[in-house]
């Protein structure tokens, strides 16, 4: 383990700011002692709070930030304002402070303010946003979640490239299986960039376990460890997983509730439901991370309580342990894409 | 009530066909007496079963075809040949001696024969594919399913038009909330074309109850009644909800499995479990519509049993009582779609 991990964290990003941020970080630091933390925020806020947790405070620095990037704010608006503490944050690790920053605030903002301040690897043309998530043994990578609205062949093989590395470091699966997220198993299927993307990755100078195209209703059988799409897709797959999984619970629990005999087995149930709410506990899946900068950037949902928070720091302590980013780097240098997106052999219509 | 109210189905279409379709027909005619049918496919094959239903046997004539179109054979084949149960069966539909067709079978080959057959209605560019789902207090209409890979704004705003006569008459909602879906709420997310629908739609000449964007998690909340995607994002969509929807239910059964306490518990919540399974029925949800065309025409899923083919069928008959297919020629005649799209302000980027 590195002596000195530290991480930067936006401790006025998400409902509840700072104090779920700190009672995160409390959560956090005990499960990773190794870590040092830099607070970007409001000082007055932050220190009555970190007060409460002396363990914390001792591997803590606060640095007060002035100001706060805010949920309506617009991209463009935010990569001009440096004295917030989301910016500040970003670029602790672009000075070398820190090796990464999480934060749960807005999250066009954080991918606009991380792009400007710690910039894509060279090879790579678009980062990524990238989430763990739950199928029916384990877990598995999806991206892009959303970043790129439209993609072509290579931005899907780089983000291939980068979810087979962080389910190698994150799930620490050797070989993770790769696949393409299409609306049909069959070659002729779905879009062109999707299947020209599907004939680079087939390229063996990748070295990719690429098993070909998934189809959303296969992701929780648990076929891939790595799920690729373009973000919007990637993003229309996600809500929609998040929207049914909270929609089968919400009708147990009403009929539950509606029925009598129901609440007299619930005692007998609680253990099973509860063990399958754990399974899917979005809490356990929070920290969407961004791939492809240099430096990792780890997005927070705005809406989760500490544990939630203390996951994503956790997340990208492990990443930044295993040197992830560099470890993208050195892949890319073993492997021009733009040359191997040649060899794609275009279908005329 | 129309008095002759004649459907056409393939019998051949599906897993255990002719004996499920059959077996559908049966349900289905309990349920509508004032249907006829028309059963196409291999007579030896369907009349031994049909013998076992006599009520259903008045109300069926049974016309002989010789081949069968197979889920691994391509639309470019099936067009060219006319001696095909499912092409027989589209056919009666293009005579006019039925007004609707039913198949379990290849839902590719399905829609290029009644493409083909039928033919698309004067002024739509393009049929899509409508299923009706479950919402939680509620049904709801989403198109397209996966007729359309690529869609531009035109195209979108006529599966809106579909949509709304469509949730009109099967769901028999008098003002339908038509939604586009997208990643986000915000007027600048998305994909241009979607966001080019949505001005499109906001025309008020169009008479539609245009409520915005709706993101995939906020579906089962029942805020919208006509969901408008393109095919690809639909069919992504609903893969996704339906393999959620699969994967808690697992995730419950093995958990109460492995639970000898949960065991124990379980004649209280078998109500509760047998009501939310019952919401979420894909049976019930049985029978995806093509829409746009000279004719009615109805995919019902191929592993389907009894229950979920009458469903199907039951589907076909109400729209067909419905005149859904001229409603949405009359429709049409009132509105210039090209003409209406020449409105959208094209954003410079």
């Amino acid at each position: 383990m590195s002596e000195n991990l530290v991480i930067s964290v936006d401790a006025m990003g998400g409902d509840n700011s700072p104090r779920v941020v700190i009672e995160g970080l409390v959560i956090a630091a005990k499960q990773n002692p190794d870590i040092n933390f830099l607070l970007f925020g409001n000082q007055e806020k932050i220190n009555p709070i970190l007060n409460l947790y002396p363990a914390l405070k001792k591997v803590c620095e606060v640095r007060h930030a002035d100001e706060v990037v805010r949920n309506e704010d617009k991209p463009s608006q935010v990569i001009r304002n440096r004295n917030t503490s989301m910016y500040m944050a970003i670029e602790a690790v672009k000075k070398g402070e820190a090796r990464a920053v999480v934060s749960a605030g807005n999250t066009g903002a954080l991918m606009a303010i991380s792009k400007l301040v710690l910039k894509t690897i060279q090879k790579i043309h678009r980062p990524a946003i990238v989430s763990i998530m739950p199928h029916q043994n384990g877990k598995y990578v999806m991206l892009d979640l959303g970043a790129n609205t439209e993609c072509n062949a290579v931005n899907l093989a780089e983000f291939a490239i980068m979810g087979n590395i962080l389910a190698q470091h994150a799930l620490e699966i050797k070989k993770p299986r790769v696949a393409l997220l299409n609306i049909g198993a069959e070659e002729m299927k779905g879009k062109e960039e999707i299947r020209q993307a599907a004939q680079m990755l087939k390229n063996s100078r990748l070295n990719i376990d690429f098993i070909g195209y998934i189809e959303p209703h296969e992701i929780p059988n648990g076929v891939a460890d790595v799920i690729v799409a373009d973000g919007f897709t990637g993003n229309i797959a996600l809500k929609s997983i998040e929207g049914t999984a909270r929609l089968v619970v919400r009708l147990l629990k009403r009929a539950v509730k509606e029925s009598f005999l129901a609440k007299l087995g619930l005692p007998f149930m609680l253990g099973v439901m509860l063990k399958v709410k754990k399974t899917m506990d979005p809490r356990l899946y929070n920290g969407a991370m961004f791939v492809g900068l240099n430096g990792l950037s780890v997005k927070s949902h705005g809406g989760t309580d500490a544990l939630g928070f203390s996951v994503a720091v956790g997340n990208a302590a492990k990443l930044v342990r295993q040197n992830f980013v560099s470890t993208i780097r050195n892949e890319l240098e073993q492997v021009d894409l733009d040359d191997l997106s040649q060899d794609i052999i275009y279908e005329v219509y």
